[in-house]
C-alpha cells in the first residue's frame, strides 16, 4: 500500500492506495467520528462491493446506514440527492455519522455534496470504484450535481477525511470506463509532468491490460500531481484551473449530447486534442505536439475528435460554461508538452477553426 | 448608521445598522466582485421594497437579475431553491455574480445556500427585513432548507460579505412578526447579557411602538453578542449552540404542528421557558427567576406555554433535533440569568415534567 497526503493545513488528509483495501476496515476506522457510518453506492456498484465491504465494517461494531441510488451520470441530481437525506434521516444520523462513498464519480459527487451539506456538513470519507474517480474525482474536494442548464452548476469545496484507492476493483470496471479514467491520467503529464507523460508512452498497454503494478503506478502519480494542485490552490482560484484541460471542450460535448451519450473521460480527451491544436494556433505548439497529444489518447483506445455538434453550438454552449469569469472565455492551453496556462487570448475565429479541425 | 464587524479572519464581514440604508447602493458598491448582482426576495417583501432597491442599484450601472421566490416556511425547500439556481442559470450569472438576499429569514437562509452551493460558491450579501433575520438568521453565516423529516435539515456554512439591517423597512412587518423577533433579542439577554435584559425589561414597550432609536439600540446589541459567540466558535462546536436556548423544544412545537402554524420566535419563547423552568429542576434557577423569563415574553406578547403535543411526542420530535450529538440529548439551559449552559443532565422524567408544566 502507498500512501500520499493533501496537504491543506487542518484539512489535511491521506491517500491510500493499493490493491485488496476495501476488504481491511483497520483502514478507516482511524478516521471516524462515532461507530456510526452511512455506505453511499449505486445498484451497479452494491451488488458487486457493497456486503462485504459493510460486513467488515460491522464485524468492527460500526453501525451502518446502506444507501444505494440508481446508477448513472443522469441521476446526478436533486431528486437522487434527496434519496441520500431520506436515508440517513430515516435512519436518524446525526452530526457525527460519516459518509462513505463507494462508487465512481458520480457517487462520490453526490455523496461528497450530501456529506457538506447534511446537517451543515458531516465526515466524509471516499472509496472511488473507477480509474477516473481514483485519480480524479476523489481528490481534492469538489463536489457537485447537476442541473438540466448544466452540469456540476450545484456543489461545494468539501474534503474527504480520508480516500481508499483500492485498484482491485478495478477489475471489474468496462474496458471503456478504464479508458476513459486514463484521460484523466493522460491530462496530468500534458499539464504539468512531462516525466509521467513519458512514463505513460511507455506504459499504456500495460495499463489497458490492468497490470497492478502499472496501476498502482498511475493512479500514485496521478494523485500526486492532483494533490499538489490543490494544495496550492484549494478553491480553484488560479492553477487549479488548469486541471481543466479539454474540459470547456469537453463540457460541450457532453451537454449538446444529452448528459451520458459520451463518457466524462471519452469527452475529456477530443477537449484535450481541440485545446492543443488551438495551442498551435497560438503559436505554442509545434504540429509534431499536437500529434503527440493525439496519438497517447488514440493509443488508450480514446476519441480524438469531438462530436460533430458545429462549430456554432460548440461556442454557445462554451460560453455557458462556468470558467467564462466576467464575460471572458478563458480556457486551459498549453504553453508547451508538460506545461499548461490560463490564456484568454485565443480569438473566437480561432476556437472556431480548432473545433472544426477536429470534429 | 452604526457598524459592527464580525470577525472571522479573512471572512470578517461588517453589519451596518441604521434607518433607509436601502436607499443608498453606495453602502454596496463596494463589496460586490463585479458589477452583476442577483437580488432574490419573495412576493410579499418584493412589492414593498424591490423594485426602488434594484432601481438604485442599476443606476450605478449594475446589471440586476431579479428573483422572486413564493413566501413563507413552507416554500424553505428544495423545489423553491431550484427556483434561484434556474433564474441564476437562465440569466448566466457566473461565479462572480453577488447574491443579495431581500427578505426576512427564509430568504436569507435560502439565498445564503444558493450563494454557498451555485458554482461552488459566489459572494453574498444579507439585506434582512424582519427583525428576526436583523438580529439573528442574516449574522453568522448558517443557512439551510428544511426537509420534509426536519427543519433546517440541509445548509452550509456560509458567511456574508455585507449585512445591511434597515430599521426602516421594519415599519411594514406585521405585529406579530415583530413580536416574534423579539423572542431572540430576549434569548441573547437570557443566555450572556444581563444588563441588555435589564435594558429590555425598560424599552420593551418602546420597541413594541416601533420606536427607531430603540429598534437600532436592540438591533445593535443583539448583533454584538451573536457577532461574539460566532466569532468564538464559528461552526458550532461549541458555545455557539447556546444561542439555541428554547430551540429544541420550539423546534419541536414547528415540527409537531407542521411549519408555519406557529412562528419560528414564538416557538423559541415558549420553549425558553421550558428550558427555564428545567433549570429550575436542576436546581440552577429559582422560581422568581422562572417567573422573570416568563414576564418579559408574555410583555413582548409572546406565547410562554407549548403548543399541546403530548409530552412523548415532544420528547419523540426532540430526539430527532439536531443537538442529538451520539444518542444524547443536549440542552441548552440557564445556569443563572444571563448565563447558559450546554448541559446532558436533564433527566428524561425532568425533561417530561418542564413540558408538561409548561403546556
Ligand atoms: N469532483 C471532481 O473533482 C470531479 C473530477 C472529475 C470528474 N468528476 C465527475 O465524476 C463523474 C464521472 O465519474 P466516473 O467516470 O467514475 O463515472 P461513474 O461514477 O458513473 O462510473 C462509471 C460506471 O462504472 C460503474 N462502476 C463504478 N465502479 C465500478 C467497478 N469497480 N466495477 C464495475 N463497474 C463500476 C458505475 O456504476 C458506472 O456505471 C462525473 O459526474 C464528473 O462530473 C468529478
Ligand atoms: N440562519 C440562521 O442562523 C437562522 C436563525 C434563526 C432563524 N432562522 C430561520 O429564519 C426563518 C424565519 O425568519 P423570519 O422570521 O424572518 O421569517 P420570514 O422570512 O418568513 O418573514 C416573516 C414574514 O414577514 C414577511 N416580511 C419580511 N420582511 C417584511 C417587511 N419588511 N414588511 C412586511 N413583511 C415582511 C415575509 O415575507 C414573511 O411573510 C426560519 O426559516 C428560521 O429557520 C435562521
Ligand atoms: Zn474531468
Ligand atoms: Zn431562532
Amino acid at each position: 500500500m502507498r500512501t500520499l497526503n493533501v496537504e491543506l493545513d487542518e484539512r489535511s488528509y491521506p491517500i491510500r492506495i493499493g490493491a485488496g483495501l476495501i476488504a481491511d476496515p483497520g483502514l478507516i476506522l482511524p478516521y471516524l467520528k462515532t461507530r456510526r457510518v452511512a455506505v453511499v453506492t449505486n445498484d451497479v456498484v452494491g451488488p458487486l462491493y457493497l456486503a462485504p465491504f459493510v460486513a467488515g465494517l460491522q464485524a468492527h461494531g460500526l453501525r451502518v446506514t446502506e444507501i444505494v441510488l440508481p446508477d448513472g451520470e443522469a441521476h446526478k441530481d436533486w431528486a437522487t440527492l434527496n434519496l441520500i437525506f431520506d436515508g440517513l434521516l430515516g435512519d436518524r444520523c446525526d452530526r457525527s455519522t460519516t459518509l462513505i462513498a463507494l462508487g465512481g464519480g458520480v457517487v462520490g459527487d453526490m455523496t461528497g455534496f450530501a456529506a457538506a451539506t447534511y446537517q451543515r456538513g458531516v465526515p466524509f470519507i471516499q472509496v472511488p470504484t473507477t480509474l477516473l474517480s481514483q485519480v480524479d474525482s476523489s481528490v481534492g474536494g469538489k463536489t457537485a450535481i447537476n442541473h438540466p442548464l448544466g452540469k456540476n452548476m450545484i456543489g461545494a469545496f468539501y474534503q474527504p477525511r480520508l480516500v481508499l484507492a483500492d485498484i482491485g476493483v478495478l477489475g471489474t470496471l468496462p474496458d471503456r470506463e478504464l479508458k476513459a479514467g486514463l484521460a484523466e491520467v493522460i491530462k496530468y503529464g500534458l499539464i504539468r509532468d512531462l516525466p509521467f507523460l513519458e512514463w505513460l508512452e511507455t506504459n499504456i498497454e500495460r495499463l489497458l491490460a490492468r497490470d497492478p503494478d502499472a496501476l498502482v503506478e498511475a493512479v500514485e502519480r496521478s494523485c500526486r500531481n492532483k494533490a499538489e494542485v490543490v494544495a496550492a490552490d484549494e478553491t480553484e482560484q488560479g492553477e487549479r484551473a488548469t486541471l481543466n484541460l479539454g474540459h470547456t471542450f469537453g463540457h460541450a460535448i457532453e451537454t449538446g449530447l444529452g448528459y451520458g451519450e459520451w463518457l466524462h473521460g471519452e469527452a475529456v480527451a477530443a477537449g484535450a486534442v481541440m485545446a492543443a491544436d488551438l495551442s498551435r494556433r497560438l503559436g505554442w505548439l509545434s504540429d509534431a505536439d499536437v500529434a503527440r497529444v493525439r496519438s497517447i489518447h488514440e493509443r488508450a483506445g480514446l476519441p480524438v475528435k469531438g462530436a460533430a455538434l458545429g462549430a456554432e453550438r460548440y461556442l454557445e454552449l462554451m460560453a455557458h460554461d462556468k470558467k467564462v469569469s466576467d464575460g471572458t472565455l478563458r480556457l486551459v492551453l498549453l504553453k508547451q508538452i508538460g506545461q499548461a496556462v490560463i490564456s484568454a487570448e485565443a480569438s473566437q475565429d480561432q476556437i472556431r477553426a480548432s473545433i472544426e479541425a477536429c470534429c
